[in-house]
């Protein structure tokens, strides 16, 4: 268990927003300047049923980069000509393995980045071979469109990608959205352990289920030096709150227990969720993408392991007709309108230095420690392909 | 009455916009900061209508405010959540008189603004009665929930409101818009004496009415140390312009004389019409409130005092059937749409530097050193709750 | 013929885009400097069907300025009233050649911009005389309204406009749009040899052309002291590319030859193309004035010379039902949505530096040499009247 600091208690006095000395006190540095992401990993980029026989220009991480589908392979270059600048999107495909900028026909492969023709300036071209875009490392697995974003040769998609969420035939199903906030924000209510029993308790899924009012304390670990997660104290299905009084009213249609819910986080911006209330046993795997400062792309997913026949199908169904609508769309909705709300405090107002932390977010502080002293790069503005 | 500066007459050549220099000398330090507006007064936040059981987050001079309505009493409060942010527009009441965020269950008493618990981290959080939110006096009159925005105990409302406008039965209806603008040129708008004779020409209440060429001299005086109002020349119906000739040309169907207007201006950002053209005693009080440095709330209501029976109905009757529509609606839009206009010379254009005032703008002078000598406070860019 | 730079030679290592020492490199300071555009040049500001009784403000070179039609003459006078700054897209007409602005009656005269009368101040306003707005000749010619920019006497129109384009009766038609991008990236597609052959391919006009591979080198010139133009050496039709193979594949019905176009670039912002593949005689004259440092304002006209009777009808129509939409719609649109797709790289990601230069780009840094010795002023931001 890594040692956890309570940061609320290191602020200054009660109602005082800490400022300058706080500033210089931010227990987190590297994590701070991480606003773009953390480089050398692989990311989800888009998945398979967005990439078609057109390129794809997208922003993450805040660079520019372009998606290529070309026979069996999938690659990622830097999103613009360096000519003079015209994205890809509009790029053709004139030679095998290669892609062509749609205005005076640099040809680049798509394997090297190198620049093999300049068509309109003719075979001799001089610039041809003196020219060379940003790539980056792609491949296509379970459905997604997967990108290293760093330097180097990359690691293996598995040191990256929970083995799990790789496992053959356990893809059930996923979605895609592009939401204002600050993926650190994100990423960090994809792990907190004190908002589901409470922000969630309007969710429709939540109709049946009776919810603690409190967990006690939590105990943040880290597991195979790669996850994130926490185990908590025994939970408190109704509480006396001192001068207030007793909390939650619990109407007698709610009888439904929760599971013991396992919530794990991995870098660079990923999170998973086991023990899900579904009778199946589905998984939800989450990624949380910067897109810009401003804006993450949040990819998630459901998965069902070790479910053959009859079931894959039932899985399948309940899917499709169900959870992507109620537990994807509405439950989880909750989570990033919560995100796109913060913004303006993370992104506008020093929310960073002004946010106040209560007990439960130990797991929150212990995750920016692990980023803080874990994490393999820090995405610079400059990265720009 | 005031000693009147008259600006003009101290720039620099004809038809050079004074620079550096000018910035120097500008008279009004205080009055050319006072962006965000001023600070330590009674402000109208919003109708009593616009607030129902859900809380209302607004922006007012360049703060994030959250109205609650609990029981009889109505409460300003920070916008924000002092944990992460949240604002509380989507805020829960889960015990009487306190709001509870949405995200994590923190919840604040309303009259004080403390941190009285959080739910998720039950009865024992550490965290309670270490965090207090920003609160502001708040009250509802006249139908319409007045803030007070400043430190320490506020003034009664009577002092910051005028008592007519408070008097039981006096109000008829108002109405409330954001603008496009910087409020100073907005309320500068409201006590100026020389557009109404010319801008509200095309207006479709002034159809029968001759209206002058010109007022001469105008003499701005204070009332009670507490309202600028000025007195004017006779005005001059028909005018001989050296080189261009008589103008206005008048039809023979514009008959009917006005009215002599009684205009006032009062801190903070009030001003207030008498003797209108409306057979009844209608008054107009307007305020415009500063939202951010590039945005005003423009309140505006019609009141008849001294009505009652009979004519009080037809009041009603013809306010709502004619006034607000045709005299709120499109003669008063007149004026909203010249500040929308103008926002880009003042905001980015250095206006403020490079306006040419003439001699009827002795009212407006007036005005700016009567702010600048009698405003309780600036509200500065940092004082966001 | 002037002496070219190859830029593309002097930039660092391959691959390596240049900085810092770059920026001290960059051969052609004026020319960076100028994306306002340039002044001293007379400028086509509205077609005449666009300004009608009401004037018409609008930004051009990054000023905000007024067009005014006076009986017969149009007048070009800054955009704002120097009383309180409103726009005079409101201004009314109450006496012959002057513009009154619609708030307080501010009254200029059209030709010197000289205030005359403040109407509401009365005929013995002191201000009168003392406020003189910026004013630029202003000129209608061939169905456009033409504005000289700049200070002190113009030169003749012809100066700035080829006497080709305007020759009585040779105006055929012309359409206006803004678009975001930078003049001179919109300026430098204008007179780009290298990608017609490219990009164009999949215009519709194009479906019967045979187009060639590349066509070697370009040799630009200086004609008449005032116009760039190039020659090239023999296209070659079909190119052997190392590596790639022989490109383009030419379908059997791909059998028109093109004519051999004629390109020229004028100061400031206008291009003229002859010998173009529509049967009669029709050039193309384009103008790319900037709106700001973001947008431009294109100007596109055909114009057919020396045709008289039944072949002046025939154009007419040919104009109207097919080049209007074929060739001005659908054909030059390839080239402004190129513009528009360059516009972050050149206005957000440093492209002046960045771009890397091919052989062709030989015309475009005779064009860039072109403006930087030859350029009469480089407009500045602070230039708004």
């Amino acid at each position: 268990m890594v040692e956890i600091e309570h940061r609320t208690e290191r602020l200054g006095p009660a109602g005082e927003p800490a400022r300058g000395a706080a500033r210089r006190r931010w227990p987190w540095p590297r994590y701070m300047r991480a606003e773009l992401g953390l480089r050398n990993y692989w990311y989800p980029a888009l998945l398979s049923r967005q990439l078609g026989r057109r390129p794809v220009v997208l922003q993450m991480l805040g660079e520019e980069l372009a998606f290529v589908r070309d026979g069996d392979g999938v690659y990622c270059l830097q999103g613009r000509c360096a000519h003079r600048g015209v994205p890809f999107s509009e790029g053709r495909r004139e030679f095998p393995c290669t892609i062509t900028c749609p205005y005076h026909g640099w040809t680049y492969d798509l394997k090297s980045g190198k620049l093999v023709a300049a068509l309109t300036d003719g075979p001799d071209s001089a610039i041809v071979g003196k020219v060379r875009l940003q790539t980056y490392p792609a491949i296509e697995r379970q459905g997604v469109i997967w990108a290293f974003i760093g330097d180097g040769p990359p690691p293996r998609l598995e040191d990256d990608v929970p083995p799990e969420f790789l496992e053959p035939g356990a893809y059930v199903g996923g979605r895609v959205f592009v939401w204002d906030g600050d993926w650190r924000v994100a990423m960090e209510g994809a792990i907190d352990p004190s908002h589901p029993f409470y922000l969630h308790r309007s969710a429709w899924l939540s109709t049946p289920f009776s919810m603690p009012a409190a967990r006690g304390k939590h105990f943040p670990e880290i597991v195979d030096g790669r996850y994130l997660t926490y185990s908590t104290e025994v939970p408190l299905p109704v509480g006396d709150y001192p001068g207030l009084g007793r909390w939650p009213r619990v109407p007698w249609w709610k009888r439904k227990r929760l599971n013991k819910l396992g919530v794990w986080g991995a870098l660079p911006c990923q999170s998973r969720v086991v023990n899900l209330n579904f009778n199946l046993p589905f998984e939800t795997y989450s990624w949380y993408v910067p897109v810009d400062r401003a804006h993450y792309r949040w990819f998630t997913f459901l998965v069902a392991r070790g479910v053959s026949g009859p079931r894959r199908w039932y899985a399948w169904l309940k899917y499709n007709l169900w959870l992507k609508w109620i537990y994807q769309g509405q439950f989880l909705r909750q989570d990033s309108l919560m995100n796109e709300v913060m913004a303006p405090f993370y992104l506008e107002q020093d929310g960073w230095l002004k946010e106040r932390l209560h007990r439960p977010d130990v797991v929150i502080t212990a995750w920016r420690k692990f980023v803080e002293e874990n994490a393999r790069g820090i995405q610079e503005p400059g990265c720009r392909g």
